[in-house]
């Protein structure tokens, strides 16, 4: 089924928070971008269960990569029972200006009046 | 939702047969395992849309990769709405024995009286 124009809309917020909270390294903000028990799949390393294991990968990896920028894109969304699924791409600017592009799939839970990413798996185009 | 049990013993009868296509280098086999309009998203690649793309990139990275065997477990599974919504681990054999883990992402359809996979992420653990 299509997603009602209202949760997309509540989820292109989330990605735009997703996005200002990446380039301004704030970690607090992921508090509304993720379920409290939401899954994370990250290339390279073990799953990660949990808000705030989360937000210390997140702390981690944006330092660690030196991520400046993030933009994400929904390419298709489908509401399926009471969930979101999403397929998406996005670009990373890291370091000195290098793009890395990766693909996405996030299932959207909506919780304390949000829609937050309840699983979500990536891996880079090259 | 959770899964019926007979949605359950059929994913693992499509997993199965992963298997052993695999094992076989069998890519006719894929028929059984992907939905015709199949999306698949692997690391290091483009997205790549229709089941016969992504038996030709099958095709490619089994020889390419020269994986020997192929093992998936699920590790949570529900029903969203007319489909399943899977998350797994696996392990590929590559090579001389190498042991590759990977974890991945399922959204299942039902397609001519089989369970098959519908869109398909996954990343390596290391």
């Amino acid at each position: 089924m299509s997603v009602p124009a209202a949760v997309v809309a509540a989820m292109r917020a989330t990605n735009e928070r997703f996005s200002r909270a990446v380039a301004a390294r704030d970690i607090a903000a992921f508090d509304a971008i993720y379920t409290s028990d939401a899954l994370i799949l990250p290339p390279g390393a073990q799953p990660i269960q949990g808000r705030e294991p989360i937000k210390a990968f997140w702390q981690s990896a944006l330092v660690g990569m030196d991520v400046k920028a993030a933009v994400l894109e929904a390419v298709d969304a489908e509401l399926l029972g009471p969930h979101v699924f999403e397929i998406g791409r996005g670009v990373l600017t890291v370091g000195a200006g290098q793009q890395v592009a990766v693909k996405y799939v996030v299932q959207w839970r909506q919780e304390d009046s949000l829609w937050k990413w309840h699983v979500d798996i990536w891996n880079p185009n090259q």
